[in-house]
């Protein structure tokens, strides 16, 4: 039986296009001992990759040209030489964009099927809603009555981070890219949300909308945004550093106003952080997710392509904008479902 | 009897001059009950006081042009109609640039006479060394073995921030602007020290003397300094920011490579403070800096300016780097001394 991969072919210089992904066709091995094959049943495309994309250091090791692209992958277990991890198992792990996997059972966590849909776990109760839980909580730590504001906030991070600082009784603006974005994130019971493509002043609007200053920042993209929030910070304030998309297919150092004479004016903390910086806390964090989305406090959005042949198109899409919510690619079904 | 004080003229563009100050005289006015006449003795200048002169909001209210400028003082109680501070003793309080000052006793603390020189308390073992006490260790913590950067490294702050990076162990690695600087931090036991001033590339400078990138950086300057410290910042790296005198005088908002893409990639901490953050802890580190003091641990080197009439320039030698370690201006003699 072949297997279909999408590998790196090359490196792109600023924003990356089709050209970069190569589809391989290879027959899978037989399974030796303790190994299972995995079945592909979503992808995960995030904005992080296109940094792993780069040559050079930086909080992931990059990707290789002429392997596969890797990334978060729900898979089923369609044969196994594993006790451990028997046929029918569905499992999280850090897998390549493969329709087949051959895998031991090293880093790979086994899912309930029997409570929220699977996809979740590269959702809400995944790498995203663990950045927004951690990010915002341990970071920003939102108090009743602050401001809260959060960019890129329809992004699959943006929207657990709106909804938590609410649970946590602070007001809540948002930046999104479009006038579908702004109403949802209004229906998820954000206090203001700007589009910050058809704006005209971004800095005026978003003093508009923190009438009392701005608390906490949740910063997912960077740039003219971050600029505008720097001049409303109030003394004591905290960012939480999460992404920067806005750069992140700069193809040269950007530039801007430097942001540390008002972050020294007003005390604030600013952290730069990576989910796994809180790999020991993520028990705490799946609990507390999984515990306000059984109680009706959290809604989470998907961005479902299908089809293994649309994952470059569908991480294309994170640098347009397209997705609300957690973008993924939807592989095969899951056979017991 | 007559006192003079300087008054804050008109506001700067830029870099001040002596233009900015005018001389007033006036007589004192007899002492009401609960009332002290201080006679100045130590006058402290700070770059801080240059963010003062500007009009807007910032950590502490501005000056107002036509009143005296005002800062800490080391003054002595010559006439007393108020128990608590009798004839003789010696104080420590936010007042006005003047020869004679008459107050009640609400800010003014009692010094004592008997152990560290009285002017220590406008440096080491006052806002300056408590400046780089609570940043030092409560913000980078910097661990036996980690290599800290100071920038403004010869400054009063600077001085004791490296001291203190030494005591805990840490390799440190200062900027300072004369070869006389450099010499004297050499002799204080800093490991590597920058000339900011004459070194043709300051990022090639500091990366050679961080060998193993840089766990904490003490920033009192900002600008080229700090943009070559981010490219060198080791995984969870902590920043405190102090001040960012490359800045002061600037006319336009200053520009750069924007930080946030190094701070994220290696989830770095940076947090802007001001001493008065750590107000309930002084009591805390006054003890702790007297102690290193009594023990040959610590050093502290002063500036001292003779003669109210050179306050002025003294403030405006700041911006020039013309101090080593704490800039003072002595007014006139302790009377026990």
């Amino acid at each position: 039986m072949n297997s279909r991969s999408i590998l790196l072919a090359n490196r792109p210089q600023g924003e990356p296009s089709a050209a970069q992904f190569r589809f391989e066709t290879a027959e899978i091995p037989p399974l030796q001992s303790g190994e299972v094959l995995l079945k592909t049943l979503y992808v995960s495309v995030d904005p992080y990759m296109r940094g792993r994309m780069n040559e050079g250091k930086s909080y992931i090791p990059p990707f290789e040209v002429g392997e596969p692209i890797s990334g978060g992958v729900i898979a089923e277990v369609v044969d196994s030489q594993n006790d451990s991890l028997p046929k029918g198992t569905v499992v999280l792990g850090n897998l390549p964009w493969s329709e087949y996997t051959v895998s031991n059972d090293k880093g790979l966590n086994p899912l309930p099927t029997d409570g929220a849909p699977i996809s979740y776990f590269l959702g809400l109760l995944g790498m995203p809603g663990l950045t927004a839980y951690f990010g915002l909580l341990d970071i920003c730590r939102p108090k009743a009555g602050e401001t809260v504001v959060v960019s890129g906030a329809a992004g699959a991070v943006g929207t657990v981070v709106g909804q938590l600082a609410k649970i946590k009784g602070a007001r809540v603006v948002g930046t999104a890219g479009s006038d579908d974005k702004v109403a949802y994130l209004q229906q998820l019971g954000f206090d203001a949300v700007i589009n910050y493509k058809t704006t005209p002043d971004i800095a005026q609007a978003l003093a508009e909308a923190c009438p009392d200053g701005v608390d906490c920042y949740f910063d997912n993209v960077g740039g003219a945004i971050s600029d505008a929030v720097y001049d409303l910070l109030n003394k004591h304030a905290r960012i939480a550093l999460c992404g920067q998309i806005s750069h992140y297919n700069a193809t040269q150092e950007p530039q801007g106003p430097r942001p540390e004479p008002k972050l020294l004016k007003t005390s604030t903390l600013l952290k730069g952080f990576i989910v796994s910086d809180y790999a020991e806390r993520f028990p705490e964090g799946v609990q507390a997710l999984s515990q306000w989305l059984q109680e009706g406090k959290l809604q989470f959005e998907e961005t479902i392509t299908e089809g293994f042949d649309q994952i470059p198109q569908a991480f294309l899409g994170l640098f347009k904008g397209e997705n609300t919510g957690k973008q993924l690619v939807k592989v095969a079904d899951y056979s017991r479902s």
